[in-house]
């Protein structure tokens, strides 16, 4: 037996008893004839004392104990002369009488310490040590335990959790697969799932109601910061369910999560906002809803001043930032390079102060004159002591402009609390877009998304105006997740993939049978897709999704503690009947 | 809303209110002026009753639904007439106002009943049709419930669930890898896992003490009856344990989980039996110990009796079948065909009656004396009754095929009876396995499986002899799992990968990640992977773990309802650069 309790569970009350601890030397140091040791493990840390007077074969070994050395001690549990109120075991020590070196270790290359000195590359490389440090400690036991109560509550409401298969086939449409060629089936390939999309609707034709899996997913696009290759959600179904239905069994997970896990509760019930209004006020689809400022047009409000930029411009459109009309030269500045970065793109950035005084100040004076921006200021709901910040130009992209200027500003002024949380339904999406360079729609969430009823009617005439019965979560301007009513009439289904210019040959070969399944009773189903990752780290307080993961892939795709991928012997590319092609 | 009730839950006590139902149509039959519809979901199925004397119309349309329509009623939980008590909802039915076809259903290729005519093939390509069927549907549920039992025992126990990654590194010891070409980094590959078996001795590196996964894992071998490509694992991993201590929690699991989901109770220990006695014994590493008919060796009592099949043998062995004396010629030659299948391959049958009377009959009686033959049975254990089955040749084929004789007459004699559960674990295989082929050693577990402690002296001198840490799990004949304590020192690891004809750089090459993890404080640890899918189907009494997967594969690998694995666009090849071998 190599331990009678873990380093975190020694308390007052075992004093006296004898104990026998196994973990990592967190650190050693001598004072006053004594050797000090701090064992841990994944539960504490515990202060092992080794008194020279007594043993000073065995202190001396104790202070020669490296830096994460594995070590095994037996011991009596005393009291601890000055406690350390920051600990759980701080009120007790352990006064060692038998020490065994379970496993030597050389100097990590970085410390074990909640703040580490160690660089991203260095800890990625050695992610074993670097999942010892605490916060990563933290973070996977949140997952776990996140994952424990999102599958207690779906089986507490009758969801049943099936495996969907990971080798399935490639489907053009969406992202890009990943594949696996299949040697048992010379020339073809699996697709690893982007999704169980196709799979949890079968489950719905095949009546099983109600289906929840914590699965993994796989997309081979180019990554961003906050992307993996493969990543996690908890994907659900329901049938004969309306939207709403669905929107309360997941607002309902969402708070017993919030609850359960974070001890926090939200008072009732989420605000639902149409994906039309989202853009007209924050931008974004996604609108991080912690703070006000909402977008104003102003476009019909400036028309006609001479001011070439806004009396050219599709749209104008400004935010209020409350108090900050004392903003300097220099701040302004600082806010005109933002809007102007390239990956945000404005041509430029329009402020009015109304300050204190009840006097307005432009940087478009010469064409505005104090009645027209007292004009701005009541249209935009501005009073003394704020101030107005304006962008212009195409519609869309001055949303999106906007929309980051907003959330710069919410960063600025401190309205972005991680501990506050403000969720939101997005819903009715548009069901279609317009792709110019392909001259085709695409669907903007899925093919199976089913248009709203009320907008059927414009499948021939105008497909473009049809929105979808779909919804996303956003938290915090953090997408949580999303999903959809689907469709379950084959004839609508087959008109869905025409209007997306499939072939009848190619509808047929993608999603033959799923139409086929359609033919024997499908009922009528929809579901969600939350991404666990992001949500995890949303609850962890983090920027990215990569601590939430215990071996995650750098942006390359890569992952540099087993590197991987990596080169593969001749024979098994002969064996799955490829080859790779010469170099250009 | 679709339905204020699910077609399985009501009951006397709702008679008189009024209910909304959906759900498909099982079958329909008109009766005296009446049409009744069953009408089911996963949840149960419920009378309703169509009055033609009330609403002709309404009475009509339910007579022309066809099997498998979806529809929604409306309608009055009444009394039934004639009660059925064989389902729980028999006592009512529903008086329906209101019908709604919610989709129509062409006739199923096959019919939706516990027996189905459909053939296996039909079945397959129409999946979410076959899963439709109750046994499917109580199989599905039945893995779910067992999920989320382990799930909670593991939790409360202190493990962490942790997702270990699906896109690692090709390994080409063990089985073939599935692999997955990079696009991003040209030419290589990814492999999926055939276990997380170097990531959970990470974790354990990484403190993190107690982990487990209930998790996919990948095998491109080629498929037997009751093998799949993918296929699901609970797979535990556990530091600062002795073998003992994992065997504890994981027959703790095993008896909660007969407990919760089967209602069953284990009494006291499971049996611990050493790999060489289970051999000696049941000719087997995975006996079936619902019922004894041990071996007995007779090599020394049937020497040298000019019978030249056992003088000749390397072993003799035998099984006494109990009350089988008054077998048939007919039967006999049958046990004697199938000890001869090539499957089998035994050369022949020996046979000794020992008769209610007392005389003794063999098939050497020209060899053997009466004499000799009662010192068989006293050797045997038999009695009069009994019939003694002996078989001869080399040692391993030889208790291989007496392996497969005592399945079959436990067979023929039920004892091998569904709801008995006989666990038992077996330990100390040996480590390493030679193979004539390639003059080498082979892992009979894997490469990172500890010899046993007293064995580690014949690592330079006998590495044959050296006993593993090693155990599995083996209940009513089925392999449930197994697992090992793990090398955790690099010296021995390093020898192991030496031992295994490894040179330093293939080692280094595949498994230097984990050789480097070593060096750093890694703790001793074990654990353990049970075969999801096999639990389920012992629980479910089924003989193939194919109806416990949702959507399985066919022996080629191939989902034939999806039609995959399929062909892939040129660009895909392309873009991953790799292209398909000409045709030889």
């Amino acid at each position: 037996m190599y331990r009678t309790h873990t380093c975190g569970e020694l308390r007052a009350e075992n004093i006296g008893t004898e104990v026998k601890l196994s973990g990592w030397v967190q650190k050693t140091r001598e004072l006053g004839g004594m050797t000090f040791v701090d064992i841990r493990d994944r539960y504490g840390i515990t202060q092992l004392v080794f008194d020279d007077s007594k043993n000073a074969q065995l202190a001396e070994n104790a202070a020669n104990l490296g830096r994460e050395y594995v070590i095994n001690i037996v011991g009596d549990v005393i009291e601890r002369e000055s406690k350390n109120k920051n600990i759980p075991t701080g009120e007790i020590e352990i006064l060692v009488k038998q020490l065994i070196v379970l496993n030597e270790s050389e100097t990590p290359p970085f410390t074990i310490e909640d703040e580490t000195d160690g660089g991203d590359e260095l800890r990625m490389k050695y992610r074993y040590l670097d999942l010892r440090r605490s916060p990563l400690q933290k973070s996977l036991k949140l997952r776990h335990d996140m994952g424990i109560a999102i599958r207690n509550y779906l089986h507490k409401q009758g969801f049943y959790e099936i495996e969907t298969p990971y080798l399935i086939k490639s489907t053009p449409e969406g992202a890009r697969d990943f594949v696996v060629p299949s040697r048992m089936n010379e020339n073809q390939f699996y697709a690893l799932p982007q999704s169980p999309q196709t799979f949890k609707q079968l489950l719905m034709v095949a009546g099983y109601d109600k289906y929840f899996q914590i699965v993994k997913c796989f997309r081979d696009e180019d990554l961003r910061a906050d992307r993996q290759p493969e990543f996690t959600q908890i994907d659900c179904e329901m049938a004969f369910v309306e939207r709403d239905d669905i929107l309360n069994v997941f607002e309902g997970l969402t708070k017993y999560l919030f609850k359960e896990v974070k001890g926090f509760e939200f008072e009732g019930d989420f605000q639902k906002m149409p994906y039309d209004t989202a853009m007209e006020l924050y931008g974004s689809d996604k609108p991080d809803i912690r703070f006000d400022m909402k977008f104003v047009e102003l476009t019909k409000t400036v028309a006609n001043s001479g001011f070439v930029v806004f009396d050219s411009a599709e749209y104008v459109a400004g935010i209020t930032a409350k108090g900050c009309s004392e903003y300097t030269r220099k701040q302004l500045d600082a806010l005109t390079d933002f809007v102007k970065k390239p990956q945000i793109g404005a041509q430029g950035l329009v402020y009015c102060k109304y300050n204190e005084d009840g006097t307005l100040k432009s940087s478009v004076d010469k064409f505005f004159d104090a009645d027209a921006l007292k004009q701005w200021a009541e249209v935009m709901n501005a009073e003394p002591g704020d101030l107005m910040l304006i962008l212009a130009g195409n519609k869309k992209k001055t949303q999106s402009a906007l929309c980051e200027l907003r959330l710069e500003m919410g960063k600025q002024l401190g309205l972005m609390n991680r501990n506050t949380f403000a969720p939101l339904w997005v819903v009715d999406f548009p069901l279609l877009e317009w792709n110019e360079d392909s001259k085709r729609f695409f669907a903007m969430h899925h093919p199976f998304t089913s248009p709203k009823p009320d907008d059927l009617h414009y499948f021939d005439s105008e497909p473009g105006r049809m929105k979808a019965n779909a919804y996303d979560l956003v938290i915090n301007g953090v997408e949580i997740g999303g999903g959809s009513i689907r469709i379950h009439d084959k004839d609508i289904q087959s008109k869905m993939f025409d209007t997306l210019g499939f072939s009848k040959e190619e509808a047929n070969d993608q999603f033959g049978f799923l139409m086929n399944a359609f033919k024997y009773g499908a009922p009528p189903h929809g579901g969600v897709a939350f991404g666990f990752d992001r949500l995890v780290s949303l609850f962890a307080g983090f920027d990215s999704i990569r601590d939430t993961i215990a071996f995650p892939k750098n942006n390359s795709g890569r992952d540099v503690m087993i590197d991987s991928p990596s080169f593969i012997a001749k024979e098994q590319l002969d064996e799955l009947n490829i080859q790779l092609k010469a170099k250009q």
